[in-house]
């Protein structure tokens, strides 16, 4: 049991690894060699460019000028000080709707806090249960007497967190449902703002059924033109190309490649680089790298070409999925969301994603199969979660001295070592968990794949679910109680409904000193590492040493990837469980989760502003599970205060808890009605304003041009090289066209608006270091 | 324990008074003045009609020829002869859909039953488990050498019962999905049936929100001309006619009293009949009987005038809900099924239910108002199920001798009689729970109609679901496990998630008896007695005497109901829930729960062909359900399997058997996503081509005139007698003016197509006794 002195030093180490990863931050952002890897953002929206011209060679890689640095945590201000309509629009709903979720975290957690520490800690304190405990030799630490456990048993005290604890859930529930509304409010405006966009147009129909005297494009508008008269615009067919992005895919590695040796060969022009061709480069004749590559390079480009004749020829390459595009919004929304066919498995509408955000290889699955993709997913998930350790200690047990002297013995001179011996034993075991745990996102994302969804948006989504389920029992339950998950499960089918609350919620309190580490080292120093981007910022400089040969090339290699909803959001929302959960039980912990929800979103906010560059826009679709994940953590918490009560001799209480999961369970499925519709739906009163708007705005609008050539597979772009960002790039033009209240300056990242005259802002870092 | 001879006794027993039941029928059935009790469907349709003209006084109430009652058993192949087609235009859909639930239950059950003989109960059989039991003193009976518990612990011969569980469960779900493609398909094909209906063209639009510049009337028309320009027609608002109707409800029972009065007097015109004025007719001053009720009606008729005319006229009676008609089933369909405000709880749009399925009252609950609602009824059916034994057991203690000597001491003397004394000691106490059982639907009904449903058929749905868990909850586990339902919740949530199914299973075979017996009695003679319509039968005659005047009154007279799926259907699915656990465990039980498929089906389709006369149409929306119901029976079965097996140290054959639940409940995802749609929604596709059809073939159709006055409150219809069953009637006659294939003979029933060559069928038996 840890004391408070414990845990302030712990805080204390905590806050200083992250207060040496801010500096180590602060100072490497300001060097301009650096500046891709801070600021990617602005470079892709073209309002910063590389300082590339004149000036002293040391001041283009490193900021000399001292006064900088003295103001290091000017970042935060600045990160905040951007309103959010303007965050929307640099960033898009997503992200900044990705944002709020912290917010929720403070709204929730700071009121809360403030009563915990007003009322529970002083009825907890005032007892001295523990101290008589401790009488009789029972450790207990400073944080328990904050704690519920220092109440007596069967006291009238009880009573108070009973209060308390429908006071929390009505907090959480109001904040919850004001966010709801909030959400769809800005969504809805987000799809209804002024920008026009292909998706708003197009529904994606899949299953359409073949038909042995029909195309499948003909048997498309067919059906359409009879079944939409007055809407049916156009439509784009699918054509399976995974086979050409394979192709393309392996073109451009090879490209890299020759970028290697041929900037290699320019340093140093003494030699031709030379490879060998056999496996892995190890084995085989050499010969001239660059020929080699460009030879290789000339016959994929070929066989590039072919192929694509071939998909865009063959007949059989088209899959049986179309984009449909209608005249109006109305028409679009009208087919999204009724069924077409009397046979509700075949042309199956459904809105189509954002061009950025359709996953392409999933279209063509059919119906049953994805039925059976979903129950194998769903099976394997259930083992995946509950059997994940069999094969690690299995690999653990391998990797064992033992293990490794069995298989084998020619190493054994090695292992006996001491060195390495220690290395073996202290390190192999935990390392494999730790791979396991590093892939597990991966590992969740190809199941997601598995299982069929047609967009980016709803991949990540589903892996976000199962990141978090697969947090709450093998995280949250299996630090509790000890013991492998299986192992709990094995125990919870064999104890009784009443009693695994009660196993679970007796060990709560003294999981608390734990959990408070937690927060400090996974969420304090982790967000502080987020921030310092590490790893982005070696992949930059090698790639930049070894590959960049263009501007264009620097582009690719700065690329900063974008918020990965499928991890972030999980880890969010454990602290909401682990705030809901301990808000009762030891309100010390609170603060420390208030704290992380702060700095996590102003760094957050910082990284959304300069780095990442989302991939998709979904038009944060995603809050819908938001929403529900909190609803589980609070019920979570509801549930395990009634098993931690009924131990404590308070069981005439139980009624008056149980009356709260029902009441939130009728919570979620109010607001589930009342606001889920605004994130699955569109209304049709919204789409007949757009378009009536629309309508007297640009009569002479070619929508059909328009859309055209809106839903195409990457590949059949990636020709020549330009057309590559096509879309993205005309959906930023695009979104810079429409009368924007900045001043679109070129070279400096553009002041937000209203910090714009006042502050000491970005702009203000980067004239007092004027490019050279 | 009942051994093979009593379960015989039982059987003959009940056999018995079946065929007794069944033989009064035939008697009754024949009689000329019992016509209108049993053929009321065909007078309805006008097909039959009084015998009144001719004849021999006593023939015209009594059948004298003596050959027709030889032929007692006839009706039965007459009721099955009638082919489904026809079936579905005579009685409609729900009636034709409801009967295939006893035929599910043949496909699914005959061949199990074949399958569990030929191969379970010889396993069963060759084994000695029970009669070396026997030898210890325990007692078995022959039942139970046939089932499970013959079989010693442990042994491998188990492997049987888990290879036949899933064989059962593959067939099962085999028949489920081949009957739900058929149903959806009949639902389809009726609605794209060539008859016009008001319910095709019109949309329910709920919440519309409040404006203070508009009626209601003009803000539904501006949303819909906008919303959609194209495809609005017209549209109805609601009236808040709740007192009208009360209003008109009371001059009806005047009306009533008055035709009895007047009947009374004509009998025995020596003196006027009197009654008294006061409370419940007992206290008050004397006045002239038909005077005061024609007084009392002429002011009734004054107030109904009153109240219509204000309801008509007052803008504050006009509910925020209306039905709005479109041009075309496209536009109708396109709007029932898409969200048309940005607020997901305004202007909620569903297809309107057919005019005789409104439920009125519940017309203008708001959103809000309904979550809340849902969530009390929610609570309340939980207390319901599991606590409803306290009341009554209340009830009972009031009910008993020393209660009654208690609360009414002056009645001791009447008490202390040993026969009364027995009387109540013997009945009350089963009485109190008996009216509980009795009164249980319509508490149910009550609860559906508070939580807002707008449809009766949708009421009749949600009360046939609760009805079904009240049964599983406290007949079957109640015969089950000795004890109240509270018990049982008690002591389950005290035990693990594994020990419940092991207490159950273990039961199980052991209940084997009692349940054969529950099936002769209240599946055998209850279905012989449904045939007998003893109540309707009396309440006619009844009727017949006291009130009837006119032709009209005793059409009134002789109102057939209908079919009451809200506690039919419940019943029904009881015996697939008793086949499918006892498949396994003892086969014996099956044959007996076929006799009772067969015999209902016969029944029902005698009744449905004949008596009763469907109070709307739903177009067999509630398959769903139908099709959950056995998919919970099923799951039931596998889990107590599991249970039963676990206790017979037969536990390495859990794994193979939990997958059953799992492949179960992803079974029936799979048939919701591939089947529920066809009973939600409506195809754009089948809407189109109707509509093209009809444009063709009548393209001067007035739609407007047609729609006008379809969705209007009954009681606005009320005025002149005529138009009450206004819409009821067109239906029919329209349904008889579609080309027939029938010929329209009055006065007999029409013999059914296949069979009017050459089958003896109740045309030829009322030949056989022509009216005369």
């Amino acid at each position: 049991m840890a004391t408070l002195g414990d845990i302030g030093v712990s805080a204390a180490i905590n806050l200083l690894s992250a207060l040496i990863f801010l500096l180590a931050f602060a100072i490497l952002r300001l060097q301009p060699f650096n500046d891709r890897v801070y600021f990617p953002k602005w470079y892709l929206k073209g309002l910063r460019s590389s300082p590339t011209r004149s000036g002293a060679f040391v001041r283009r890689f490193v900021n000399l000028d001292f006064r900088s640095y003295l103001r290091f945590l000017n970042w935060m201000p600045e990160a905040i000080r951007m309103p959010e309509p303007e965050l929307i629009e640099h960033a898009g709903l997503d992200s900044a709707v990705y944002l709020r979720i912290y917010l929720i975290g403070l709204k929730i957690f700071v009121p809360m806090a403030m009563l915990a520490w007003a009322i529970l800690v002083p009825v907890n304190w005032t007892n001295n249960t523990l101290e008589l405990a401790k009488l009789s030799n029972v450790t207990s630490s400073d944080i328990d007497k904050l704690s519920i456990s220092n109440i007596p048993l069967g006291s009238d005290r009880f009573w108070t967190h009973i209060v308390m604890a429908y006071v929390f859930t009505f907090w959480t529930c109001y904040v919850l449902m004001k966010e709801y509304e909030k959400v769809a409010t800005m969504r809805l405006q987000f799809l209804a703002s002024e920008r026009r966009r292909p998706d708003q147009f197009t529904v994606l129909v899949r299953n359409v059924p073949p038909d042995p005297d029909e195309s499948v494009s003909e048997l498309v508008e067919h059906f359409f033109l009879v079944n939409h008269p007055d809407h049916y615009l156009t439509h784009q067919v699918v054509y399976n190309s995974n086979k050409l992005a394979k192709l393309v895919k392996k073109k451009k590695s090879m490209q890299n490649w020759l970028d290697f040796y041929q900037i290699k060969y320019s340093r140093d022009q003494s030699q031709r680089p030379l490879i060998k061709t056999g496996f892995l480069r190890l084995w085989g004749q050499k010969v001239d790298a660059i020929d080699h590559y460009n030879s290789e390079i000339e016959k994929l480009s070929k066989e590039i070409a072919e192929e694509r004749e071939k998909v865009e020829t063959d007949p059989k390459s088209v899959m049986p999925a179309a984009f449909v595009s209608f005249k109006s919004r109305w028409g679009a929304a009208v087919c999204a969301q009724t069924q077409q066919s009397r046979n509700p498995t075949l042309w199956l509408t459904e809105w189509a994603p954002e061009p950025r955000d359709v996953y392409w290889q999933n279209l063509p699955i059919p119906y049953v199969s994805l039925a059976i993709r979903r129950l194998i997913m769903n099976v394997a998930f259930f083992f995946l979660t509950f059997f994940f350790m069999i094969p690690i200690a299995f690999v653990q047990a391998l990797a064992s001295i033992e293990g490794i002297e069995k298989r084998a013995p020619f190493l054994e001179p090695i292992i006996e070592i001491k060195f390495i011996k220690s290395l073996i034993q202290g390190f192999l075991p935990g390392i494999a968990l730790k791979l396991f745990l590093i892939f597990l996102p991966t590992i969740l994302m190809i199941m997601s794949k598995f299982e069929g969804f047609t967009s980016l948006s709803s991949l990540e989504r589903r892996s976000a679910m199962r990141y978090y389920l697969f947090n709450i029992v093998n995280v949250f339950l299996g630090s509790i109680i000890a013991g492998s998950a299986f192992e709990q499960l094995n125990s919870f089918i064999k104890q009784s409904a009443s009693e695994i609350p009660k196993t679970i919620g007796v060990a709560i309190p003294m999981k608390a000193t734990f959990f408070i580490t937690y927060i400090m080292v996974d969420g304090w120093a982790g967000i502080a590492g987020e921030v310092l981007m590490l790893k982005p910022l070696i992949i930059f400089h090698l790639k930049n040493f070894f590959l960049v040969k263009t501007e264009k090339d620097r582009e690719e290699a700065m690329d900063p990837g974008s918020l990965g909803f499928n991890t972030g959001e999980p880890r969010i929302q454990f602290y909401f469980l682990l705030g809901l959960v301990y808000a009762t039980v030891t309100p010390a912990l609170l603060p420390f989760i208030i704290i992380f929800f702060a700095f996590a979103y102003v760094v957050f906010r910082h990284q959304i502003i300069n780095v990442y560059n989302q991939e998709y826009e979904s038009g944060a679709a995603f809050w819908p599970d938001v929403h529900g994940r909190i609803i589980i953590a609070l019920i979570i918490s509801q549930v395990l205060l009634i098993g931690l009560l009924s131990t404590k001799h308070a069981a005439q209480s139980t009624p008056f808890l149980i009356a709260l999961p029902v009441l939130t369970i009728w919570f979620h499925n109010f607001c589930k009605g009342r606001y889920e519709p605004a994130f699955i739906r569109y209304p049709l009163q919204e789409a007949m304003m757009k378009d009536t708007l629309e309508r007297a705005r640009e009569p002479n609008l070619n929508l059909k041009a328009y859309l055209q050539n809106a839903y195409m597979h990457p590949v059949f772009k990636g020709d020549d090289d330009e057309e590559d960002e096509d879309i993205s790039e005309k959906l930023v033009t695009e979104s810079v066209l429409v009368p924007t209240k900045r001043q679109s300056r070129r070279n400096t990242p553009v002041p937000s608006r209203i910090s714009s005259a006042s502050s000491p802002s970005l702009t203000e870092v980067i004239k007092e270091h004027p490019e050279p």
